[in-house]
């Protein structure tokens, strides 16, 4: 059921996918839970489940959680996280999800697979290089992704990458924006720009719904557009540092600050760095551990239920739409 | 004159600068010269000279093409640069410019004297934080350059530096978009994140007007948008590197490819490669001098006349903004 009839958003992808409007819940590691997607779905977005890393406990009691639900949903993975356990696909699989969501490397060992059920592969670039690659291997849903994104990413703009990759698939497949939307105008210009939809994390990671801790939440509030930092800082002091060009974008604090541009220093120190914030994460100091989190920071300041995030951005996006008719 | 009169986008920018479209040409140092300037203005754009460093004799002498031809006109300038030559705004300003835009550094030093002539102060922006110094300043009109822009530029992506800066002015100043825009898309997202115009350089570069080489403008047609590189390494070689947090975004060619990451390195080579580097630049050797350009690169794929540029940017973005109203 829309939320206001008058505000009809139809795309590609809001028909390929069977939702009201074109708005996708980022696959969040360990953020976006079940619970969190069974929210989007019911306000008549796309929530697609952050299997992440490919924790098996989390991923099976949140897919328990989406099969007592009845939502829609998707589950997503990080491609060469998931090919070092590639059962977890097949557990997912099993949940008959409407789509599969592949992000970061090569989607081609798990497209057939999915492509056997009835799932919708979606899969997550962040180059024009990628997006051909990925459409050539059978993508239905091509999601372009701008260095504005929080979490891992590159470094490429969204306002160039959108529209540059719906040229480069000649309008055969949907290309949904992502990095640095968290209102309606940013899916109104989303569409401008040929997209067909947006994928949102960090505006709903500000959610009542969204697995994080409060602590992290309000500072995505407080946080301006200028405080958010692209770099591998973060990933060293997790032990996760990922291959070239993938680096993560979290909000600057003052641990972050002291060790940015001094990495090769940093791993000198790493058993004593990395035992520091793995107990800051645990006690939810946000000084020390990353809330990873976009530039979008700037354009949110509460944490509303999913259902007000997708309900205003659809109504802000809607009268901007209408608004040069006149 | 407008283009075609079905196809009008008044904004606060059209308003102020007296102008038909919000399109504003960027001032590339020594590219956007007093014939593409003039060339903007017949096509309804807002033409910008590039005064850039500021060569004085280069200076002068299009600013009396300007004299000439009776155009509307703006006057552009790196502020920490003409801090080293202020006489250079006088210069300026006694040619009664429209307009007169400083980019990078702070704009307190000159705007008094700017707002002593009639002349509207433009100031470019690269963070939320310097457009509230610069808004406080007295800037009439600011431009947020993203990322994706070509030159000199910072790390903040367009589609949250819009909305952002927006949001900090709360609408007392109108914000012109930069950095990723070559086409009637991104003017219509531009205007939907909240601008009243866009500002292009790259998309001039690669007109017929530009006073840039052929070859460069040939090299834009040619690349993706995953072909630029935002770095200091082509500063290196010019023995130009500017304070950060900015950077250049170039193409990126063997040379560029060859040192990036090795800065350090490149040091201590020096006077070696910066000699090699102004051979290069003085043959139109791209393979090791920069082309300076953006993201937007991707978007480029010939090399019209500005008239045709604003043409077709016109008429595709007044197509977007009446489609979704039916």
């Amino acid at each position: 059921m829309p939320i206001d009839p008058r505000t009809s958003i139809t795309t590609p992808v809001t028909q390929l996918l069977g939702i009201d409007y074109p708005i996708l819940l980022a696959p969040m590691d360990l953020v976006a839970d079940g619970r969190l997607v069974v929210a989007v779905d019911a306000a008549g977005g796309f929530g697609i489940l952050g299997g992440g890393y490919g924790e098996e406990n989390w991923l099976v009691r949140e897919l328990d959680v989406l099969d007592r639900s009845k939502a829609r949903f998707g589950v997503g993975f990080i491609t060469w996280s998931l090919a070092k356990q590639p059962r977890l696909l097949d557990l997912a699989l099993e949940r008959r999800p409407v789509a599969v969501m592949l992000s970061f490397g090569s989607p081609v060992p798990f497209i057939d697979r999915i492509k056997r059920t009835a799932a919708i592969v979606i899969c997550q670039v962040q180059s024009a290089a990628l997006a051909k690659e990925a459409a050539a291997a059978g993508a239905d849903i091509l999601v372009a992704q701008g260095t504005e994104a929080g979490g891992h990413g590159a470094a490429r703009g969204l306002v160039t990458l959108v529209p540059e990759i719906v040229d480069a698939l000649g309008g055969r497949k949907p290309v949904v924006a992502a990095g640095g939307i968290a209102d309606g105008r940013g899916l109104a210009a989303a569409l401008m720009l040929g997209a067909a939809g947006v994928l949102m994390g960090t505006r709903f990671y500000a959610s009542q719904e969204a697995a994080g801790p409060q602590g992290a939440k309000e500072r995505i509030c407080e946080a301006t557009g200028d405080d958010t930092l692209r770099s591998i800082v973060f990933d060293i002091f997790r032990r996760n540092v990922w291959p070239a060009p993938f680096t993560g974008r979290c909000l600057r604090n003052a641990h972050a600050d002291r060790w940015f541009g001094l990495e090769i220093e940093l791993m000198r120190h790493l058993d004593e760095e990395s035992a520091k914030y793995a107990a800051a994460r645990h006690a939810g100091d946000f000084d020390i551990a990353a809330v990873i989190a976009g530039e979008a920071v700037g354009l949110i300041h509460d944490i509303p239920s999913a259902h007000d995030v997708i309900e205003r951005v659809v109504r802000e996006a809607s009268a901007l739409l209408t608004r040069w008719s006149s």
